[in-house]
């Protein structure tokens, strides 16, 4: 939204919506899902990516004049990363990075402290650093501490589709942080992605949910629509929850029908 | 939205956010919110009005260009609810209504009971019949078969705030159901909205969620938006739910970084 | 426990697990849970039962030395049910009842409206009337006006092993109920059967979960050490529950290690 | 149970409730609920103790018969933890360590870098390791890695009561497991303790749940029983989780009542 704006390192972005790019069945159908899905901040995993070659993913990223943000997806030291995130910055011209270091083949979870470690690097190096963890508060505030741009906790495994398995960390992680929180993996729905921003977070990074769906345009106007809809909820001051119910009309009781 | 109309006995909805308007601070404030939801279909309790006076809720409600929907909110029994049913016929010049028969105070839960007998006396009286009803399935099936327009299980009681405390029992519901599946009760922000949209439910009714927030407005405008991406996600096609993680791209692996 | 017993009808039962006898491999693992779970009521489907054949359920039940609660299983209708009931008083000389109603095959939900039927006639008659009904707090309630002697809501379909799917309404009748309340249908594990208890259900009815296990009987004393632990542990005035930690010494703190 | 010990770091426990001491109303309280607990292995905090002076928490474990595990409770980085640590070795003669290096006061959650650090330097050492983590599965297996003798995720923040706020990730640390895997921290009420148990835990660790409690002796006693139950269910094979019914008789149908 024009009037709410979500700034990271000095840029100002109006939609609250980053998408992944992997999993598009076709360039064509990922073009058409990144247009549908208003975003301006767009990953791509470096590696899959040769920067001379026409009729990559970045070309259609460029085209549709969305700002790339290269990631280093696949590794899985503080040292791969590193390398590989320097590589991005020569290749891509920017000094943003994503920052993955994975632990785990089977959960993708990243590995804390490899992460830690490339975080400071990287930050130290003047990279504007957007670090994917997990949803753990202590390394949330250490990876603010070292100075990087956002935080990136995920709700549930990378392409899980489960939404946000431990909502109350996030509120905890969000309660604490003075950068933006990006919701990042997991999100596999529409009601997912509206409560990551009720629950605070400041954007929502979603890829499969939108690539792997059987109609990803209309599943990226879908989640755009809830990431917009769950950040207007918070601003409007919901209702507290109650266990028994509330008459919506204060007078509420048996009509007169004498 | 225009190419995906909602069907309720003979009348196509081009929004499925159905609003109430209990609870709001204001005229001005209801009537805002009710332009900024885009509703065409709003309810109003029947006996909070009389239809004679000016300046009332259903003005605001006229003026707004919305069908209105009266209900037999406070009745107890299906004897005072089949009487408010006709004083609202007659009143409002229209023989839709959304039927209410409360069994208690606290809950404000639905009495099936008296809702059957009252929804089977309507129907044959020729009304359009829309009853809120719990989210047992056995009911809703008996108020299809009795012929109502459509069926209003709740999710939570009415002005909890609580959302869908059963999403098992909605998705039964939806599964066996051949008239529309409207939700009512329960919902208190965005996320809410968009998964009973998900778990296929029609449309969503949403009174305090809206009249009571801080924002009245601004919640309308995050409900409706919550109401159509959870609708367009459930067309889309959302991922399957994995226990563990799933690389979007499938070459997931260690870069070269050699 | 034999200083909180459980009162029914005038009958005084120590165990507050009832089992089920549905869906045991053979009879010999049907005793062996029997006995394992300490029961002291039965469930058993009378139109399964030929009381006067030999090697029957109700053998082994009465091998056992357990009451026996027959029930209507099978029943659609009212009719149907009270039918059944007065054949069961006479075969097996017990005016207790456990009263099922079914309104459909694939949920086996009880219908609301002919249970209420059912157990307005079967009080009528002298029975001691133990009604299956739904999570619905009104219909729970109407049930104890009439006068069964206690009121079984369901967690979860029967077989389903869902556990207890709305929390909230079962705490809602609890609450409200000045007769036992029985949790029906749905127990899959030990955890859920604890939960009911902690929730406030007087006692937990058990089958499949027991009967249809690897290990029956080990299953049946497990799942009725988690009916004694969830009683107990509502007796003992549990911690409420908190977003933060609050450490177990109030003087938590830096040790000194200067 | 006798015939299905735990072991760790050579040693064989009967029960798999650990038990906590903080927050205890008294030492006869305390007292008290150790043996109704009837656990095996009891926290202290080390810097709470002086271990020369009489009528300490100590005495109480002591004349109960209990194996003492200190831990490193109010340490911030790994130096004080092994620093408290080699004190308690000395002071207790024992080497067991619960390993505790806190992130933050108000979740006190655990700050992985730390507690990596210091269980390296512990385990080098030659103490037996028992280290209080997240739940976050890299880090799980990291500890284990280093040789730790058993790990312990938390379920949610001590004291909090919330019991396990992400189930999926204590399946999936337990899923990559080979030492032992004790819920630590987060426990409120019985369910809690069996869920764990169910969830594939090995033991579970226990304070303000039961010294806090009204009753904590009975408390002790619930928590005790949840944790067998929870073991036994597990270990019988429960029935999978349906979203419909499934009649526990197999020939379900209609009673001939012609």
């Amino acid at each position: 939204m024009a009037d709410d704006p979500l700034r990271i390192g000095g840029v100002e972005l109006t939609s609250r919506l980053i998408m992944g790019t992997g999993g598009a069945p076709s360039h064509e159908a990922l073009h058409e899902a990144l247009v549908a899905s208003g975003t301006q901040l767009t990953t791509v995993a470096l590696r899959r990516l040769d920067p001379r070659a026409g009729g990559s993913v970045l070309d259609v990223i460029r085209d549709a004049g969305i700002r790339v943000l290269p990631n280093t997806a696949g590794c899985y030291t503080a040292t791969e990363a590193v390398k590989l995130a320097r590589m991005a910055r020569e290749a891509l011209e920017t000094d943003w990075i994503k920052l993955e270091v994975i632990g785990d083949d089977r959960t993708l979870f990243p590995d804390p402290v490899e992460l830690l470690d490339a975080a400071e690097t990287l930050v130290d190096d003047g990279f504007v650093v957007l670090p994917y963890c997990g949803d753990d508060p202590i390394i949330a505030r250490r990876l603010e501490q070292i100075g990087c741009a956002a935080v990136m906790p995920l709700g549930a495994p990378i392409g899980s589709g489960a939404g946000i398995r431990n909502p109350y960390n996030l509120r905890i992680i969000v309660e604490q942080a003075s950068v933006p929180i990006i919701l990042d993996a997991g999100i596999g729905t529409a009601s997912h992605a509206a409560l990551a921003m009720e629950l605070g977070c400041d954007a929502v990074l979603c890829a499969s949910a939108i690539t792997r769906a059987q109609s990803p345009a209309r599943m990226a106007r879908a989640i755009a629509g809830a990431v917009e809809a769950g950040r207007l909820a918070r601003l409007s001051g919901p209702i507290p929850e109650r266990l028994y119910a509330d008459a919506s009309s204060p007078d509420y009781g048996r009509p007169d029908l004498t």
